[in-house]
């Protein structure tokens, strides 16, 4: 996607380290970072330099590439082990992570001499992130029958998306989740506007406005209570949001502040999707109530960066300080909600039959 | 209620003129400022100074009081009206501020001389707020009979309650209307937890916490989005939210943002509650769709103010700057998804005929 008219992806292999847009900095400074180390990779993963579950998939298998890199014919077996633990230990809801780390450990363990091993690596790394591209691009073309379906319905007049934190091209490599359809509709010459959520704490909504303002899409900022009014008004046609973990029984496990959009949606009759690679979905669980919920530093909630009156990024306090709070990242968003899930092998309803029909 | 161990109201008379605690300082610094035209006072309503329905309404009164009191014997009746007229365009959605200043009016019409219009300004504006306090007293000990019985049904285990915007001491004179259950059941020593809903774009939450804290009520701030999550997990045991106007159906309109708690809390089942003088209530709106939902400056999405890392309040911009935003202020939750309305009369079902039985 573009940024300042000149094409990006959110990561990339640079001679032999890896380079990121450090999103911490968005959408107020553009700031490249790179990734030379396991820390660097699991710091970059947990302080969200890098964030969105196909990105942290990602981010991840690049990460055991660098550890294959950075070990000595040792201690190679034991270094990779850990550091598998290490980034799997940094954020706990998004399945992604697991499933490109496990995918990573299966390739390179027959492998037998370290360079071998480091080669593998690489390339499973580098087919991990061209299959995100791909299904992004892919995902985009199957929610795209959705938005033209709308406008089809509208006569050709503005079809009015909402959606919920960042599940764009900066949530993965390339395209996006979510916002692949909208790309795609762009595309093809659909009107569209995008009512972005600001998504707090951490204020992801910007970083979609970013992105969409770059791809010269029409978009409006909301505060995240905002939805639910605009709904109820009619200024929502469509809800796209993103996946973290998807059960198989089609409950989304999102953003927190998610399952509340989902709500509104289903009391105004808007349909509701999540777009999401098959990978995201988890195999295991059927209680969502088991799904584990990331919680994060307080300080998220209670501190917040913008650009003061002379053009410089501070960071103030905002909650009184005798208050303490909580910082729940995700939540569940029952199956019966949703209205469909869009993935790279089509569009399916949120349930176990419709799913399993999906790898057939 | 306390500042530092110290009673406070949100208003009063100082001499011929009135303070009033400026809330756009807080919770950061406390400010008293003088208000001593007509200007002041609209610039307070609007600016924000002042809020919550209660106190716009009280704020209103006062404005007529200092109208007649600035005004000369030639141009009374005019500048009175044109007064009255500045003020009831200041803020669109909350009914208190039209109840008051026609109460005003209708005082002072038969009164013959200047110094007697004065005079009986004054007395009924000091009335409306010694009425207010009461009200909120009283909505407090109706309240209190739902939390004793959610304590008596958890064994004395702690109540949690969750809360959007501040419908506390500051919206009001004293006490506050989904507040004011919350002090009695603390005074009757009820083990209670409030959840504060930072409520953006402005986070009134914060005033909320700040009173609570001054209270010594145990709370938690949570972004907005969270709320839905914490219901999910049963961490919720009861919402109580304030309303700016209700209709005669039970439909309550209150900060944007509210009808996605009430639709959560219907989802799980947890009992929601507005609680309210019944001043606003809105006797001739049938359809809620009527209701005008004040549209604020776009500002207060875009800017945050909050304290740096020297102490100092300073305000930041938070969106890129390529992106719009748009700020509604208000949003309708329909009486299907209230449990009940807390009023000064009494509890009742959010629907016409228990409405007009408090009346009885």
């Amino acid at each position: 996607m573009l940024v300042d008219g000149k094409p990006f992806r959110s990561i990339w292999l640079k001679e032999d380290f890896i380079q990121i847009i450090d999103q911490r900095f968005l959408p107020h400074e553009f700031v490249v970072e790179d990734l030379k180390t396991i820390e660097d990779i699991t710091i970059a993963i947990k302080d969200m330099h890098v964030r969105g579950a196909p990105l942290i998939g990602v981010s991840a298998a690049y990460g055991i590439y660098l550890a294959c890199r950075n070990s000595s014919e040792t201690d190679f077996e034991e270094y990779i082990i850990n550091s598998a633990i290490r980034i799997k230990e940094t954020r706990p809801t998004a399945i992604d992570l697991i499933w490109a780390i496990d995918k990573q450990l299966t390739a390179i363990k027959n492998a037998k001499t370290r360079e071998e091993k480091i080669s593998i690596a690489l390339s499973t790394a580098n087919k991990i992130c061209e299959d995100s591209v791909n299904q992004c691009m892919a995902i985009g073309s199957h929610g795209l029958r959705i938005i033209e379906e709308i406008s089809k319905n509208k006569n050709g007049e503005t079809v009015n998306i909402l959606t919920h934190c960042n599940a764009g091209w900066f949530a993965t490599v390339d395209y996006g989740t979510a916002t692949a359809p909208i790309y795609a509709a762009k595309e093809k010459g659909i009107k569209l506007h995008v009512w972005v959520d600001e998504t707090r704490p951490r204020n992801q909504g910007f970083l979609t406005a970013w992105e969409l303002s770059n791809m010269n899409i029409p978009h409006t900022i909301i505060a995240d209570n905002t939805g639910g009014h605009l709904m109820q008004k009619g200024m929502v046609d469509l809800v796209i949001v993103g996946s973290d973990r998807t059960t198989l029984n089609g409950d989304v496990t999102n953003k927190i502040g998610t399952y509340l959009k989902a709500l509104a949606a289903k009391d105004n009759n808007i349909p509701f999707y999540a777009a999401l690679p098959t990978s995201t979905i988890d195999w295991k669980i059927k209680d969502p109530g088991k799904i584990p919920i990331e919680e994060r530093d307080s300080d998220e909630v209670d501190f917040v960066k913008g650009v003061d009156n002379k053009g410089k990024v501070i960071r103030i306090r905002l909650t009184p300080k005798n208050s303490s709070s909580v910082n729940y990242a995700f939540d569940v968003t029952p199956s019966r909600l949703v209205t469909g899930l869009i993935t790279e092998k089509g569009i399916c309803k949120p349930d176990k039959e419709s799913i399993m029909e999906l790898f057939k």
